[in-house]
């Protein structure tokens, strides 16, 4: 009954009815495709999105003769993934600015939690490819390409080593509504009204990996980054026990073991 | 054990058991995305394509002012679709010939039994993009975007006027084994062993659209290319039968209304 | 008189005064560059295509000590070899997909009947360059690369191997007019008009290495499939025998031997 | 004497022998080219860059007709101007996507001051060329890209309306040491050896307009964070009172003049 | 014996026996191709190059409403022309540098002698595409082009108004010999060989259009050069007679004609 | 009095006040950037470019084991060096025609000047990027150039070997006003004005190493032709005489040095 108060108090509300502090429903299909070393179908909501890690027995250049590996990712959206057709890059011929700081962006974060010298020299190529988008792809991107990433490690790991991923990862989108209401895990539609709009990418340990804030709309205070910065230690932390759950005991063993 | 027997006859048989002349199992998901007017996966064994359509509401400059539309195709595999990774074309920054050769057969096929004055001056986009290739990609595209195009013309469909899209349409591959077998719906398989490769579209009304036959390994004779096109048509007949289910009675009604 | 007879019955005729399974006057001009291994210009009516063949001793990578050859093509139309100007792809940047296609299928037809282990590790790039289009460059450009080929293959032959190039090989287009009339060797003004567009190459043997077949503006029966292909294969045979005159005895007498 | 003592606690001090909390020797020149309506040469110790702003009389087509104004930026480096020399993107053919990354951050920082409406119908194009590159590029580009905006904007301004910068805006790079010891404006030796690496971007009120943090050697805690956001905060004001010595009185009574 | 004696005092010779002020054996064929509205093929010695003149009923934007034209060239060599083969510019995506430089030359050179009023507001797109190379490439492509511009430009000439083409023009190679010899129409041998090259375009009048001498193997001294203009107004002298019977009373008496 | 006579005689004048026969103001700073192994800044009046030489410790593949150098040259303009904004290339993706045809001149006319024997096995890359133009970027980047150049081969000179540069290199732009006079050193507003332009590159030895004149406006005679090279050899004199001030004693006397 006083939800139902609340809300009138605040009559614009989330468009899907959740708090504030609420991340859609989130579910990850592990196995997705049968090529690729590892391969997931992460849905934040209405966002889908294919993540694929596939392991090549080669580094580049600098690396050779290191011992140490490499992961670099790449991302895509399909042209029909969103609301209007976005034109196919590889017909362009370009990739969009937006694109590669995108894949920039996911290879850094899964980059953080790995031990090249575990992974040996080989190199690991992350596809993020959006078939669907209605905001935070970039973050369901890299809470999806984390699972894939330990299911292809684990298809070359030899107990005697440590685990090329040292600690669990996942990232969240927060932003401030133009109401001025801190929010967690921005819709396509919260995106675009947003004054402010950050992407948090954290580890199990609780450390941030990344944080991206944007304002906008409008320049935001040290006690608004402050209150974001919560909203998506909250999210990212259910999101880290959902990761669990998903790779089971076996595997969520392995993560940062030495 | 007359099924071993069999098999010794035929020491090679399938990979996957079918017979010479069965398709592999097939599925056709409608609605599959949310923004396209038309939207499908389609499935023929572990071949998985996203086939999507969606209308712009202009034409290329040479069908300005002639009240008749346009198609147009797409056709993209993700890189982590295929056995051994395939390179992001945005990334190459140029499309493989391959694509290119597969984008117009996808096009020229659709608007084969497309009526372009039905459609108006309206631009269809259709969006083949595989998800997991396994043999058939091209023909699977084919017969998936034809649904994806059903669907996307019956969201602008205005009874006074004839449907756009004409006939039914679906395509199927064949080819010969190295055994001298012809076969049908090649799996990657057979599709890399075998000595001829034939790519054949026709509509409901059992007529050819396009015939690509290719001895890739041996020329092949009249004889064997008429066993190859019998086998074809039993295919699609089988394909076109089981669009109809997917499309349900009013949609069945509509293709071909004048 | 009969013929004038005839012609009342079909008063389209052909543009240029043929029988429907006649061939367009054709020449071929050995020996047109200095600089290349094999080159050769050959005339189908109107349609002038510069065929080259160069010899590189060199493989593409995955054929590298495997002792076999390669043969790669590439196809161009001069700008002002077409009715209306055709804009040069090396200004656009890129390839157009027509220009792929048309490659993909020269070198296609011509590996079908090469002895790669006879060619050993060299690779031979063929290049045909439209200098006048009238209809059937593709055809022309496959036949006309056969001689330069040979040419080619002849330049380092050593007699007490296989001669490279297994056996003879030629191209033509057949259509179907508006009036349901098949056709021999389109031009250019046919080829627009037609409602059914087919490429056949074939071997020396008679036997099929490549047909495709397009239902640009109506789909075709199984019946009119087999009259194009009679109508090919009478065209195919004629230039099979003006290539032996055209080549000589000593060559003819090289192809195909073991 | 007692800073001396400290010091020796902390024996690697930094390269030049600055203060953790300190900037480097700067200079911002005004009147740098004599074409573009701003340009500048800013230099933060050995980083130098031209930050130039053109004053184009038209807008992208998704603003025509509304009155709005424009701002875009594109950065470069001379391949002269980095330790190893950068090879030219001209002659690469494309943009690196650190390239695309930095140029998306200069503009949507300063189009964060802006009022498109008082800009009119105008695109402001700003260039950062960097001529000499030791650390803090972005960050400097986006300072001294200010001062040219301020310029050009000086350049049309009619006094009867708003002027079309609203506040006073700079940047700086933070970051932590391997020592663990958090540093304002990073050269680049720093930069490298650095274990966390923060951009931030504030305006005259003292907000923020991005944050970017990037844990590249290990993550870093809230706590970091904190002390990250306060060095850059001093730093920024320190450049804000720079910047209005720099533009003069009656530059800085326009800025956010309405 | 005497030959011997001669070559002792001219000890290298010209690889092919000419004199040193002797041009090639030169011929240019009208009315090649039958699409442009002018086309020639010109041969200077073993260099053949096809140049077309192309008319285009419309002028770039800079143009547009001012009643003036516009002459464009591009330039290609086929890839079988060379000695070596040329890789084709369609396929690398870009055109060299060489190339761009040769077609800027034929275009600026042919429009020094156009009268872009009498024009009209039309574009005239000259192609200059080698089919054989050896030496002098440009400056056939040049002499070949100024025919088939004549040609399309009195094809639609309209006898009240002023010629379009104001004055004859052809061009040459001369270079100096490692012996030091200035000679005249450099074959490909002697242009590699030689220590001066320098490409002459002169008009009817007698008059320079454009002199490029390059010092590719030592500089060379005023008096060199003197001597080379003179070989070079010789060589021009000759073939602007050979054009004007190549092109007849008529037209000879329209170029020039206000 | 005489002069101020003259003046009205010819009213024109030139814009800056200078005689016909008289540079700009000139001025070379040496040491300008901290990384390449040589670096200046060049001014010839508002005309200022960054020469930078770097020196790679390889070769092109058809040099390598010849114990042979290379020298290269890159040239650009920032988009804010020109009266209107010049759009970017790496932006538009490929290199125009005219930079191509500018840095080609620029490596072209200092290889004229080295002995690649005593490079040895190393690159030597030229970066010419203008900063401010105002005509003659070409001429000032090779004048320029030159001392960067001695600069590098000084900083890996072994005193037992010849010295990489063997004369001295300058080079200036002449031109014949619309009012017919021969000018020296052209201002981009007289360059633009101008109906002929000529650039001459000549040695330290007064020699020339390319020269290239085009008669944009109409064409040019012979005698003026002559007068074109008195006014650029009076130029390149004063230049040369300047880069030795600027050198200094040693690296004077080093270069040419065997």
């Amino acid at each position: 009954m006083e939800r139902k108060n609340g809300r009138k108090a605040q009559p614009e509300g989330r468009p899907d009815g959740r708090q504030a502090d609420q991340l859609r429903r989130y579910r990850i299909n592990r196995f997705f495709q049968k090529h690729p070393a590892g391969s997931v179908l992460i849905e934040m909501g209405n966002t889908k999105v294919i993540c694929a890690a596939t392991i090549e027995e080669r580094v580049p250049n600098f690396l050779r003769g290191t011992g140490e590996g490499w992961l670099t990712a790449e991302y895509s959206l399909l042209p029909s993934a969103t609301n209007t057709r976005t034109p196919r890059e590889a017909a362009r011929g370009r990739q969009t600015g937006r694109t590669q700081e995108i894949q920039r962006l996911i290879g850094r974060s899964l980059r953080s939690v790995m031990d090249m010298k575990a992974l040996g020299e080989r190199t690991i190529i992350i596809d993020c490819d959006v078939i669907q988008a209605d905001g935070g792809t970039r973050t369901a991107s890299i809470t999806g390409a984390f699972i894939a990433l330990v299911e292809a490690c684990n298809s070359f790991y030899d107990e005697k080593k440590p685990f090329p991923v040292k600690d669990f990862l996942a990232a969240i989108s927060v932003g401030i509504s133009p109401a001025g209401e801190p929010l967690l895990d921005l819709c396509y539609e919260e995106d675009s009204a947003g004054v402010v709009d950050m992407n948090v990418v954290m580890t199990g340990e609780g450390q941030f990996v990344e944080v991206q804030g944007t304002g906008e709309g409008r320049p935001f205070s040290r006690e608004e980054m402050n209150r974001l910065l919560e909203l998506a230690e909250k999210g990212i932390d259910e999101l880290i026990s959902y990761e669990k759950d998903v790779l089971g005991n076996v595997l969520v063993w392995r993560v940062g073991r030495e």
